[in-house]
């Protein structure tokens, strides 16, 4: 049983505000409630239906709640059957020297959190660690972004960074990377340079890549097309590109 | 302004059995719309905000209506400014003999909605014009999955096949057929064969390709990964799939 307030608490942090002022946010799902556990963030709370069994290593015991308050408090469009309640890590500062075999991936403006999770989930499944977001991306915190993510949150840093001054120092501090802006219209990505260290650039899903931002690659790429679609999903596209890139 | 049974009738297009009753489905946005009226398929009903322009060679005009009726009609998490109700076609019946230049995508029991919308779409990018779905595929008239073919689904054509069956007789037509199943474990895309004819399956969210469908296969391949993620979401490892057989 839990509190009306408490209830109120957890929806307020659906919304960016609400997850500001407090310092948390929300993983929901039995497998994002077990590998948040595992993954040495701090978790604050955790809530799971009757009968629902949450494997951790963790002493930590659930708080049973009905379906009716996981309905509450749920973000997403059914309600889970566990629900974890997360402190927001302090934002590290991003280094901007990159180790020789690194990949960094760049998104400018995703505005979509299921895009950018699902986003976020292929960089880890391609062994990329580090995504720089630009400043109006939508937030990584958001419920829909983590649930996307599957657990890769907890695995891929994220950094956000005004993308001109980032790219810029990156440049200088390692004059020999590739920065790729993926565009329309431009070579096809089949024979992209994979070298390393190097940079992918993905761009909003109405939008692409502003183009202050694509001024500022030194290759750019397109996923050739053959007919009838006038554009790929956001997240398909960066998907393809980071298998094309890391194959 | 329409009436209440009206509003009425577009909600009970939200699910399956309206659908199937009514023989109608759900359009929504004002692209998805224009799409829909220049694709030759029998529209029955459209319907936009005041103000609200859907470019269109017919002289079908739109009927004006509220937010809130338009709030009341959508399938959708927010209401479209524009929604079009069509005809759902006649099923035509599948050839298994195939073209010598032609791919086919088979699905295996996709079940989310915004998945088989968006591997639709990919399908299109890629010049895949026809993908045959299993009896348990989602319904791709689900408001969810045509939003998601962002106008894709008037141009690929879909076949609900038993796969069993339908994979039998394509290879008996087609003896030098590659049917390709995309498993965990395999040798990797990178040196998928290229060869058309072709058809490649593709599992379900859950549970992967179906064991008895897996055994009709000529070819099975992963995509290969570099770690955390234990998985890609379907749609994705579909996009890159495709990707790898077409480029």
């Amino acid at each position: 049983m839990i509190s009306k307030n408490e209830i109120k608490h957890v929806r307020s942090l659906h919304r960016k505000k609400g997850r500001k002022l407090a310092g948390q946010f929300i993983v929901e799902g039995v497998k994002g409630v077990e590998e948040a556990m595992a993954s040495g963030w701090q978790v604050e709370r955790v809530y799971a239906l009757e009968g629902v069994e949450v494997q951790s290593a963790a002493t930590y015991r659930p708080i049973e709640v009905s379906q009716k308050d996981m309905q509450q408090m749920t973000a997403l469009s059914s309600p889970s059957p566990a629900m974890a309640i997360l402190r927001i890590p302090e934002e590290k500062s991003f280094d901007p020297s990159v180790h020789m075999d690194e990949r960094l991936l760049i998104l400018d403006d995703i505005s979509d959190p299921g895009n950018l999770g699902t986003i976020l989930r292929t960089a880890d499944w391609f062994g990329i660690r580090k995504v720089i977001l630009s400043e109006n991306c939508v937030d990584v915190f958001n419920p829909k972004a983590v649930q996307s993510t599957m657990g890769s949150l907890f695995r891929v840093e994220t950094y956000r960074q005004d993308l001109a001054v980032c790219i810029g120092q990156l440049k200088e501090h390692n004059p020999s990377l590739h920065v790729i802006a993926t565009v329309m219209d431009a070579d096809p990505i089949a024979d992209l340079d994979q070298a390393v260290p190097g940079a992918l650039i993905i761009g909003s899903e109405a939008h692409g890549i502003r183009p202050e931002i694509i001024s500022l690659a030194t290759e750019k790429r397109s996923i050739p097309g053959i007919s009838g679609a006038e554009s790929l999903n956001a997240s398909m596209a960066a998907g393809i590109l980071m298998y094309a890139w890391t194959r």
